[in-house]
């Protein structure tokens, strides 16, 4: 695909973006603000630019007069880059250059490091812990009438070396009207065993050949959000992906108030109806987008913490929120879906993460998992930010992990308009230095609805480099906008007037917002600056930053460090993958060697309690500023703000 | 226990009994008729004696009058032996010398040969398939806060030596309330695995030290009963046991009638529905009669024929009667009893025992490894008498088998007052050869309701013998007697008139319940004979011949051989082992080798179609005699009837 040039005028800056870029994530990329209040979808009017030279496509609408477009006058947001071009931001006001100096530097976003499936094949362990065979089986006759399992299992020892072979009740029940379906061609699918002698049990029996169509759910089950992705087994490709809440939230946001109404009576109960709906909703979902057969679905893969993970198999959590904090069981047996009332097929099977500790839960471990770094030399830190945050520190020899409560800011929970990272969801944004307009970008270019966790992020680390909010959270009450207004005693600033919104309201961040915002990457920051302390290490031993996190496809590295949620280190040694959690069951979907890894994983892994280290208090309350009381351990944001201040 | 000599006059037979024996039982055992129709309940007053030296307890009822008693008059079935006495049986009629002659001789009764426990213990094989295991385990907290089925697993891995343990989800879901409930002391049930290395499974966790009390089920599922069995894992002893019918012999009597009705729409359905509803009761029946506590039943273990089998696990088995007679499945995994209905606790699996081949069940595999002919170098034939009747040929080396259908004459299926070996069944019985009045002996010695299975061959024989019918069945209309009559144009001998009878109704055997026995064991006799012949053997090569059948508590060889049912052979060559079925689901239940021996043993096995094989119609049409068509096949018994002719 061509690579083209874009000069943005009067800034003087130029990147280079492939072939067809919308022409307004090009300006951010690049660090040049546009007025741009409708997330992209050329509602406002207000991004016009001027293509001085170069072709683009699109960007010609009813705001734009006969005369502007003979100007070269198009909106930015509906303009796509077609060769080398030169850009020039119309000012009304004529920005002094001191004005300009003050915009973002090019930003430091990565990307999710995507799974690289031709590296897992050329290795050999693309091996899905389910398999289809096909068999062209011989008919029975008198001479040869052995029992008609009898006859698959002989045929699977002879013909593809499969032995220890198990079929279970529901498939024996199965077997003899398919296998006469097809004249006796049909399609088994095996479950693969952890250990290299242990039994491989046939799951299923379809008539005729049916190789082609072997599916997996991967599933991430957290305390705000549920993740679920249809993974074509025979490609390691995911055919469709979708976040629902998990309606427990209406139970109580965090763990703590979940397991005391699971104490209650019938409350256990309840939750766990009320996480499987959620979960079967996600699945029927992701079943539609996907446009399989959901019998096709082989196995499912689920990841949660600890808590969730009790309260999917309705096991009661009360130890875990109880001194000493035990939770029931470290490892689970592989479960039929059915049986715990997920809307799949008889022979699906459930394989569900182990749990470390009662904080430590199965999604860190699908994470550490899913980031390679039990099997590294390098000494690896490992970051999950969501509402019950994880960290987990060590390298092939070793693992040390913790938790702490972080809210559910990063997934939208406690955030008046937060949302999680879907379509309308503000995900990038700058303002201008002069005027307090903004420019909001939005996943899918649509009206914006809210701000998803990357999004914030950025909005808050903006916000306080241009000395909007002050290093507690609060907004400078003199500046002169109407977008900075306070509302029931409470300080907001409007991202987009109701006019351009997608939920037909004015769509604000709060103070009380960005108060949240503090305390979530407070709790993470303290938590694994405490946990290196316990393992007498400091962050600069440390050689490679996993990032994990449902919040957003990048994290913009940069404003991570500036609100303090990231350390200020080489943005090159961090790796942001995503949701680890859901990276992690996806992992276990494509190669079977990872359901004994996980258990390796989990026998040399040291558990912290946090709640238990005196150090970790005192690390939280310090941690409590943007982007923390010790600006020492922040030096080249301290520069930045130096600058700043003197312009 | 002291033994005493019994010497009956004016027959002159004596013989030794047991201290306490009852006096009608001991006639019987010496071949003496005394007329008793009551079955043993002191009703009739017909079995008057006299005790002419030596003491005797009880006997003495209200038909007795003082001069009676004087005279040493006593009830004969009411009276026990207690020194070495000497009895006269007074005759009305001065009984002439023939007609003493005419009498049986003592009989060849062979009761059930029961499981060596001892033997088992000795040979440290008494090694049930579940476990329990008392744990007295060390209390978490903060430094050890392990999972607590992380506590269960490295406890058993360190302290008794148990590796690759796995819980079912059901007993994670209780362990962390029981773990509390008694500080952390708890019994955990393990299941053992088949293989070596295989998963030790986890499937209860109880409060407290329970190892006192581990309880398992043994099953026959019979096409026309139900036999369950208590046994106490502890001692290998039985607690209790009961018979009930299969209720599904309302859908058909015969495995082919039931397969053509589980055709049907819902068919299946409802006679899996109904097996388990007979197994149930059964099993709420034993569990009532051992008074134990349902929740200390560890495991259950099944065997049944192959259709039986199929229905109960609710598998089609429409190609059972389809040639080439396929069955679904030789094995089947262990099942969660609750998991097909089965009213046993969640923690209860059940072991179900393979199928050969349609015809050749889990029940004859279960009487073979019960037998333990697979483990000897002798050559043996197993006969299971049943409603279906199979039959087993080989040694430790190799192992032939068949089955045929003989309808469930020795069940009490199709006999006019047939009816299970349970009280008030006549067992025994024997003919005046000159009044032709009937001495009946029932189990528990109530007044006679029916006819079990070894009482009708004994009854059948007996009368063959005298005379009373012929080699087709059909009574001698000259003889003078009231108690041969005709109702609705059907022949009928009545053993019992109704004012003795436990019934209310006159107790008969008809010509029609002799016809149905006779093509019972005709069908069965010439099973084994052409299975015999097809493996190039005569029933002379044989070592051993163990007969198995849930018919009675024992069974009279001789008479068994009058009628044909058993060949003419040296009776210390037969050993009865009563219900191979239920005695080979015990076994199980008792030496886990067990089952790795079931899978050799059905991997060994040659299964022989009889209805494939074209002399079995001709043999079984030549057996449709008493004893055979062919006389020369019983030397023994034709020597007899001559003798007796000449009286």
């Amino acid at each position: 695909m061509s690579k083209y040039k874009v000069l943005f005028l009067p800034h003087n800056k130029e990147i280079v973006v492939m072939d067809g870029e919308n022409l307004i994530r090009a300006a951010m990329e690049a660090g040049v603000h546009i007025n741009a209040s409708c997330g992209g979808e050329g509602i406002c009017g207000k991004c016009r630019v001027i293509i001085e030279e170069g072709i683009v496509e699109g960007g010609i609408t009813e705001n734009l007069s006969e005369e502007d477009l003979e100007k070269g006058y198009r909106q930015a947001c509906l303009t796509r880059v077609k060769s080398d071009i030169v850009v020039r931001i119309p000012t009304k006001s004529t920005i002094d250059a001191s004005a300009l100096n003050m915009q973002s530097t090019p930003r430091r976003a990565v990307g999710i490091r995507k799974i690289d499936l031709a590296k897992l094949k050329k290795n050999g362990i693309f091996a899905c812990p389910v398999e289809k065979i096909y068999l062209k089986l011989p008919r029975p006759n008198t001479q040869d009438n052995m029992p008609d399992l009898t006859r698959i299992v002989k045929y699977l020892q002879l013909h593809h070396d499969k032995h220890h072979l198990e079929a279970d009740i529901s498939v024996i029940r199965k077997i003899p009207d398919v296998m006469r379906k097809d004249d006796f061609k049909v399609t088994v699918t095996l479950m693969l065993p952890v250990r290299t002698k242990g039994m491989i049990r046939i799951v299923n029996i379809q008539p005729g050949d049916t190789t082609d169509l072997n599916y997996a759910i991967a599933m991430d089950i957290g305390t705000t959000t549920i993740y679920g992705q249809i993974v074509d087994l025979k490609t390691g490709r995911v055919l469709s992906g979708y976040a629902g809440f998990n309606e427990q939230i209406s139970y109580g946001e965090d763990i703590i108030t979940r397991i005391v109404y699971a104490e209650k009576s019938g409350g256990l109960e309840r939750l766990h109806e009320v996480v499987i709906k959620s979960i079967n909703e996600v699945i029927n979902r992701i079943i539609k987008d996907a446009g399989i057969d959901p019998d096709e679905i082989s196995v499912i893969t689920l990841a949660g913490n600890t808590t969730m993970t009790q309260l999917l198999l309705k096991i009661n959590p009360r130890h875990i929120r109880l001194s000493p904090y035990v939770p029931t069981s470290m490892l689970y047996p592989p479960i039929k879906a059915a049986d715990f009332n997920i809307a799949l097929g008889d022979h699906v099977s459930a394989l569900i993460y182990p749990n470390i500790s009662s904080y430590v839960g199965g999604d860190i471990v699908a994470g550490v998992i899913a980031s390679g770094m039990y099997r590294s030399e390098k000494l690896s830190l490992y970051i999950d930010i969501g509402t019950n945050a994880e960290i987990a520190i060590g390298n092939k020899d070793w693992l040390a992990c913790a938790a702490c409560s972080a809210g559910p800011a990063f997934e939208g929970g406690g955030i008046k308009f937060g949302m999680r990272a879907t379509k309308g969801a503000i995900e990038d944004f700058s303002i201008d230095p002069v005027t307090l307009n903004p420019m909001n970008i939005t996943i899918g270019n649509v009206r914006p609805k809210g701000i998803c966790g990357s999004g914030l992020i950025i909005i808050v680390a903006a916000m306080f480099e241009m000395g909007i909010i002050d290093n507690i959270g609060k907004f400078n009450r003199s500046l002169e906008t109407n977008r900075i207004r306070e509302v029931d005693g409470i300080c907001e600033y409007v991202l987009a007037w109701a006019s351009v919104a997608g939920s037909g309201r004015d769509i604000v961040l709060t103070e009380s917002d960005i108060d949240n915002l503090i305390r979530a990457k407070g709790a993470i920051y303290s938590g694994y600056i405490t946990l290196l302390k316990e393992v007498g290490l400091d962050i600069h031993d440390i050689d490679r930053i996993f990032i994990a996190g449902g919040f957003g496809s990048y994290i913009d590295l940069e404003k991570a460090m500036t609100i303090g949620l990231l350390p200020e280190t080489d943005p090159d040694k961090i790796i942001f993958i995503g949701n680890g959690s859901l990276r992690g069951a996806k992992i276990g979907l494509l190669t079977n060697r990872i359901r004994k890894d996980v258990v390796k994983v989990i026998e040399k892994t040291t558990n912290f309690e946090l709640s238990e280290t005196p150090s970790y208090m005192d690390s939280y309350m310090a941690a409590l500023f943007l982007p923390h009381t010790d600006m020492s351990q922040f030096p080249k944001l301290k520069t930045r703000l130096k600058a700043r201040k003197k312009i």
